[in-house]
């Protein structure tokens, strides 16, 4: 099975408490704003926002593990953060490949994670490489 | 204390066995690029390549932790994968300041990451919005 121009991947996640958690555990961003729940609700959001990057990590793993290669690199990444993520939030990933360059052995997709009420929370561009 | 156009900000990040295995127990992601020695070694790499976004956890802490705000959300970001990085590298990232829109409240940074050989491993842009 190989990919072609407009083939979409699609895959679930959900911001657990314990992925919350361990993301802090890891990477020790205690900012308010992901932090301290008054914090954020004095700046107009509706609990403690999550880290964008938990997305970025959502991300490893659909190319990792959610292409029908095993042979991937990641070339470079693109990420917009439209709406704010909060803790429970289920987050749908729709990837497309938007272009196969196989002289390069690149495939670039672009995506959007969406949220449980189909609001766009996240989209941008990811390219990989084919490993030889 | 506030930032001012070419202003620049360096922090050190070591990629430990812990934040490895932290980061796969934690995004799942067991691609063998990122666990198969003999995989890297067969695609030409000199071990066990580390999964990208450790980088794009570290522009986390980067943005929540180390600039002279608190009040901070990102906006968006760009990784280019210049390099691979291996177990135990030393990072060293610096962000520049590159643009000041006080307009929006956003300041947008260049940045990279060189390794323990000066290298530059990875490098991009990252937009960041302050809160009001």
């Amino acid at each position: 099975m190989s990919l072609k121009l407009d083939d979409q991947i699609i895959n679930n996640f959900v911001i657990t408490p314990e992925i919350y958690n361990k993301f802090i555990a890891l990477f020790e961003d205690r900012n308010p704003l992901h932090t301290d729940e008054q914090f954020a609700l004095s700046k107009g959001f509706s609990g403690k926002v999550m880290h964008g990057n938990i997305l970025n990590g959502f991300l490893s793993y659909f190319v990792g593990e959610c292409l029908p290669y095993k042979n991937v690199i990641i070339h470079s990444q693109e990420i917009i953060y439209k709406n704010p993520v909060f803790l429970n939030d289920h987050l749908q990933l729709t990837a497309r490949v938007n272009g196969i360059y196989e002289s390069v052995g690149a495939i670039e997709f672009n995506y959007t994670f969406k949220n449980q009420v189909e609001k766009i929370v996240a989209k941008g561009k990811i390219q990989i490489g084919l490993l030889k």
